[in-house]
């Protein structure tokens, strides 16, 4: 394959006079999806990316490369926008104060976003809200680590920041491995160990009008950290839960001051439900509203951070079930489509661009109808042909 | 609203590796949604643009500038790209050789596409292959138009290429009427004037290893020449033509060589049904894929000219209904997004980033549903809103 170089790329398209351009920090698939998003609704979309090789700059009009944890670079990049959202939680909460110092529309705001920066804080917020939590605190040294335990092990430490897809999760099963935790020098807490049910997880959304809408409650089935397979709505969830774990998002959203998307990763245990994690942006929790639902995730994110009326979250189907495809050992993946899209037609395919490491999240595959087990067996064939290869510790 | 010119515009994306660039000449709304299916099928994406401004340049990272009557472009469009397809019909059908003779994948071939680009053509193949068309003759003069009339007006006259969107067709009442339109110099060719009873339309695709795949039949209400409305299914379609439009799609697709889509616009009339028009490429016709089928048209469209298997056209709703947005009085469509959304949460706007002109698409909205009369009137209500003005000749 040869590139062309006599004819010109289109530069950075002009902005339509009256369309709105948002722009989100960070050029994960999350942006990337976020793009197609933008495309339908017609308005203004540019990411800020780290590398023209990035998952959503390979396919979006409005990429510029930049640092996200450069202040100079946020600010040159919001100059260029009227809204500015985020792929990721890792901006830092300085730059965020700065920016909306200067005007600029942060949304989610640096006060909600914090609570995603800093999971110390968020535990002890929700507590003070009266939320349900696993009991935590916060652990300094090993003797604080043992007093929290009082002898019953294992014990859950955290990092305070920085943590996602299982990493920063570490489950100690005495007092000598979490020595060895914090040995790491992070900022760690102590959280109980929760044997859980099953985890679920609820996708709201809030807009700056205060509107709120909110999805089906999903099961979600995490193996190693990392989120393999969505089903929704949660099969056999009790009404009564599920309309506690709908006001809960909404809730929280609230209390938060939330723009955007909010993601609650929930425990179902047999005391009831626990909040695990929040994400405020689009979710892998919610990739399944592509298909299954009358607005999808990302739609609804661009929906409320430009405060627009929210799009209905109701299921398009009774059932879907999303997987997601890990990278295998064969890098080739498109040499696999042709055998995954002739098993099964009606498998829709979501690849994010992304060159294939072993166990790395490199796309995801949806399907919608009826039964969830026989669902989730088609969405799990056709991502396991998709990944080739062995598992992570298989 | 500044633009930042600090942080570099990201270039063009390098293609990953094994991953297939499909370029598409031709940079509307049609290439814009196809941008947007080629982003979840996870495979590159190119658009040649007249302008930076066009409908998909504004979206898609992987738009170049050039000219689609130039040879030289063409060239160096295609030079970057797997395979070639097209937003239109307008490419020279000498430039296609010319590019099928270097070895470039030309989807659909020039062979195909010379029966859009050649309606005279086209009548003479269908009917050829017994397939049923109105009554046609070619109309170098007016005594030829006479003879074929023998008496009984209307007569339609057509130019041979270049028509779309009721241009390039003319219902003449009488001979005076057509010596006017012969006088426009065009090359014409006759046809019988056909009082439908409804328009339908059919969308096919086939690939280049000749599998096909077909949607269900839709009602197309088309006013002035341009498409309004799409119920998808035909509401009270008989079974067996249903079955029979399905099939002569099938068919031209096969016969024709086609690679990608086919849309075939039918009359329904006392006598059966006749082929009106055929395009190979996504079509308007076929919008209401992306919400109402489990295969959008453009994803459809892409799996064909790339060759890989075709995805289930099945409907992934009861009835589907589409309404156009054009173009209004009030340019200001984003402050109407509002109104629009706030009423019906469930509608999905598409919107393709054209300046508004009275009368031109400018979008397009679909509702999902069980009763094509409730989904028509919500339909029209929101495109009505996005509208905004009087109707031409209103």
């Amino acid at each position: 394959m040869t590139s062309a170089p006599d004819l010109p790329v289109s530069p950075l398209p002009a902005a339509l006079p009256g369309i709105p351009v948002v722009g989100m920090v960070g050029a994960g698939q999350l942006a990337r999806m976020t793009a197609q998003a933008a495309i339908g609704l017609g308005v203004g979309f540019r990411v800020l990316a780290g590398s023209a090789a990035d998952s959503a700059a390979q396919v979006a009009a409005g990429t510029r490369v930049g640092d996200y944890r450069s202040l100079a670079d946020l600010r040159d990049f919001a100059a260029g926008c009227d809204v500015l959202t985020f792929d990721h939680e890792h901006v830092p909460g300085e730059h965020l104060a700065a920016l909306e110092q200067a005007g600029v529309a942060v949304r989610p705001a640096g006060a909600a976003l914090r609570f995603t920066q800093d999971k110390l804080a968020m535990r002890e917020r929700l507590t003070g809200l009266g939320l349900p939590c696993p009991r935590f605190a916060p652990a300094g040294g090993l003797a604080e680590v043992e007093e929290f335990a009082a002898g019953t092990w294992p014990v859950v430490l955290k990092a305070v920041s920085g943590g996602y897809d299982g990493k920063g999760v570490w489950i100690c099963a005495s007092a000598a491995e979490a020595r060895t935790v914090l040995a790491h020098g992070v900022r760690l807490f102590a959280e109980e160990y929760v044997a859980f049910e099953r985890e679920l997880a609820v996708l709201a959304a809030r807009s700056p009008h205060r509107q709120g809408a909110v999805y089906p409650v999903v099961e979600t089935v995490q193996r190693d950290g990392i989120c393999r397979e969505v089903i929704a709505p949660a099969p056999g969830l009790a009404p009564g839960r599920a309309a506690q774990a709908a006001e809960l998002a909404l809730r929280i959203a609230d209390e938060l001051g939330v723009t955007g998307l909010l993601a609650v990763e929930l425990f179902e245990t047999s005391r009831g439900l626990l909040v695990n994690e929040l994400a405020m942006r689009p979710h892998n929790c919610g990739h399944w509203t592509i298909e299954g639902a009358v607005t999808s995730q990302f739609e609804q994110h661009l929906r409320a951070v430009l405060d627009l009326p929210l799009g209905s979250p109701a299921p398009a189907a009774p059932v879907t079930v999303m997987a997601n495809v890990l990278g295998g050992d064969d890098a080739d993946v498109y040499d696999r489509y042709i055998h995954v899209m002739a098993a099964d037609p009606a498998v829709r395919v979501h690849m994010y661009g992304k060159p294939v490491r072993p166990g790395r999240k490199i796309g995801h595959v949806t399907v919608t109808g009826t039964d969830p087990a026989g669902l989730a067996d088609r969405a799990r064939r056709a991502a396991s042909y998709l990944r080739w290869g062995k598992e992570d510790g298989e």
